[in-house]
């Protein structure tokens, strides 16, 4: 099913309201959502609404939540997300750091009692349309075994830089740190085919293909796979994101990062409140003239652009490219919805009562 | 051979007096050298004392540098190093990051026209030992080709984050962005043995287990290896590692970074001066009481040193742990030096007329 990208947002933005959300925070969650099913990142888009109902309906959500800050210095803060929803908390963390980056030159932001932030992308890029370097990342629900182990106590914690460029589209790193992000190995589940060894290890630690492994006690291995390979430095990616998010804020950490789905209850022995995310943002021009810096964006990316490639029908990809692509098509085109996430949201419409999806 | 840290430091001191460094910048190159041998990270120690040297001799290094401040905000700056030794430029740098943040919370600075600077973990750790969070890395001679690439365009780019801690010592997250740094292969090709597939590709672009095919037009990989195992998350840090040390501080970036090298020469097209390095510095305390974060990172450390292992002889490591386990072997029994390191040392000690290494 196709759908235009306003209809899904409204729709969207009626589910927020309908849970208790202010029209404000209502817009701008499903703002955060739309922007991930744009961008081609469907397993961070309306594919999870239901699970932030679910949420709530559990009351680990609170729809209409306290944010304040806790403590701050010029340049750095730490945010109280009240429980509310990520996709609203680490956007007002986000303002702040800019607000910061515009008087001090740069703005840090731990943020902790939040929930899952949505795409690290939407938060780093309000920070480039400000000629700023955009910074943001969360630690989330246990799933990825450090190096050696086979226990999960770490999220896929993704971290993402935003680059403001000239005449081209900005760079965006957006990444998981684990070898493979869940929502490929939910593909994998859903279409029923086996994953590259590398991604996974069973619940005694051996790699295996088959992505229900999971399910069954298996964990995700970080990027790097095995230590021949460097998963020790995906573990210390990890760990970065982790301790910043986590650790640096007061929010839970580790295996205490409570679930995003909510048959899961969070761990009784919590060592901070909620999952904790980090944010920053940098001034270009506290290092060098935007214009100046503009430009050689531009020629660092058509450099790389024109590497010499192995395949001639491939070329460097740019970070951020792909996703930006997804955008162009998608705001042509609408947005492709598959069968289970129209189900999700016909049931979502029926339980809150919500004009049709269409 | 082993060797004092003592006396070592003293030899490599009286070297880069030699060469006309000053007696408070030989002393600093000679610590940051030392430290790399001491934490058992010997690509970075005084292997490369000859390296500089011959950079010096081809009047590439500038040891009497004009190190300045060239823009900056409360909490950024830029700094041109007057084509030092990255030794001395990255250290002052540093100082620069940890005055900010003492003032404004955080402190970031980028660095332009400097040269190699020795391991990032250094750097990093002068913010951990004021309670700041502390961030190093650098670009560096273009060895590792982007994900569908066979073209050297990216250096092996390390980046470091140092974390401090309670009752253990800090977590230091230091590491190429490369599946394996290019120390690995050196190492490799001294013992004559293959190196695992996936680390470096042939001019082809062809995976080879044979060391010598980075001379011969190879080329490293991005950490991930392969497209299906993550390499073009590698290749996005490995990216972000470039922008900032490269492009915001106005140094040479991509494939235009001067090798380090001095038989290659540097492009003679450059589009910055010299190679670029970032570091960065926050107060532990701009988010929350260094007590309580203190007590949460031993709680993170031992957590994860307990986590469930796959083979009970191998115990998770933390980030920074073998380097520490190196520095306390060494303090007490020497630093081990191969044949190859001391042949170097000696030619250095007849060139440049020090006193013996013992």
């Amino acid at each position: 099913m196709l759908i235009s990208q306003s209809s899904l947002r409204t729709f969207t933005k009626n589910i927020f309201l309908a849970i208790g959300c202010s029209d404000e925070h209502a817009t701008l969650a499903a703002d955060v959502l739309i922007k991930a099913d744009m961008r081609g990142i469907d397993s961070h888009g309306v594919a999870r609404l239901t699970g932030y109902v679910r949420l709530w309906e559990k009351g680990r959500i609170n729809t209409n939540p306290n944010i304040q800050i806790v403590n701050e210095t010029p340049s750095t803060a730490t945010v109280d997300g009240g429980a509310g929803l990520g996709l609203v908390v680490a956007p007002f963390a986000m303002k702040i750091a800019i607000e910061k980056a515009k008087q001090y030159g740069s703005g840090w932001v731990a943020i902790r009692n939040s929930n899952h932030f949505g795409i690290a992308g939407y938060h780093a890029l309000m920070a480039v349309e400000q000629d700023m370097i955009g910074y943001a990342m969360t630690n989330a629900s246990p799933l990825v075994a450090p190096t050696f182990s086979n226990e999960r106590m770490l999220g896929t914690n993704p971290m993402c830089y935003g680059f403001p460029a000239g005449k081209y589209p900005p760079v965006v790193v957006d990444m998981a740190t684990s070898a493979a992000a869940n929502g490929k190995l939910e593909i994998a589940i859903s279409t029923t085919t086996q994953v590259p060894e590398g991604w996974i290890q069973d619940a005694s630690g051996n790699y295996t293909t088959d992505p229900h492994a999971l399910k069954s006690g298996g964990s995700l291995l970080p990027l790097g796979s095995d230590r021949e390979h460097g998963s020790h430095k995906g573990f210390g990616l990890s760990a970065v994101v982790d301790i910043l998010s986590g650790v640096l804020s007061g929010a839970n950490y580790g295996p205490w990062v409570p679930p995003f789905v909510s048959f899961l209850e969070p761990p009784t022995d919590p060592v901070g409140t909620g999952i904790g995310h980090f944010v920053g943002a940098m001034r270009v021009d506290g290092f060098r003239p935007v214009d100046e810096f503009r430009d050689n964006m531009d020629n660092w990316i058509a450099r790389f652009k024109s590497a010499s490639t192995i395949d001639p029908s491939q070329k460097v990809i740019i970070p951020g490219e792909p996703e930006l692509e997804a955008e162009t098509d998608r705001k042509q085109n609408g947005i492709p919805l598959v069968d289970a996430v129209v189900n999700d949201l016909n049931e979502l419409e029926e339980k809150l009562k919500v004009s049709s999806l269409n």
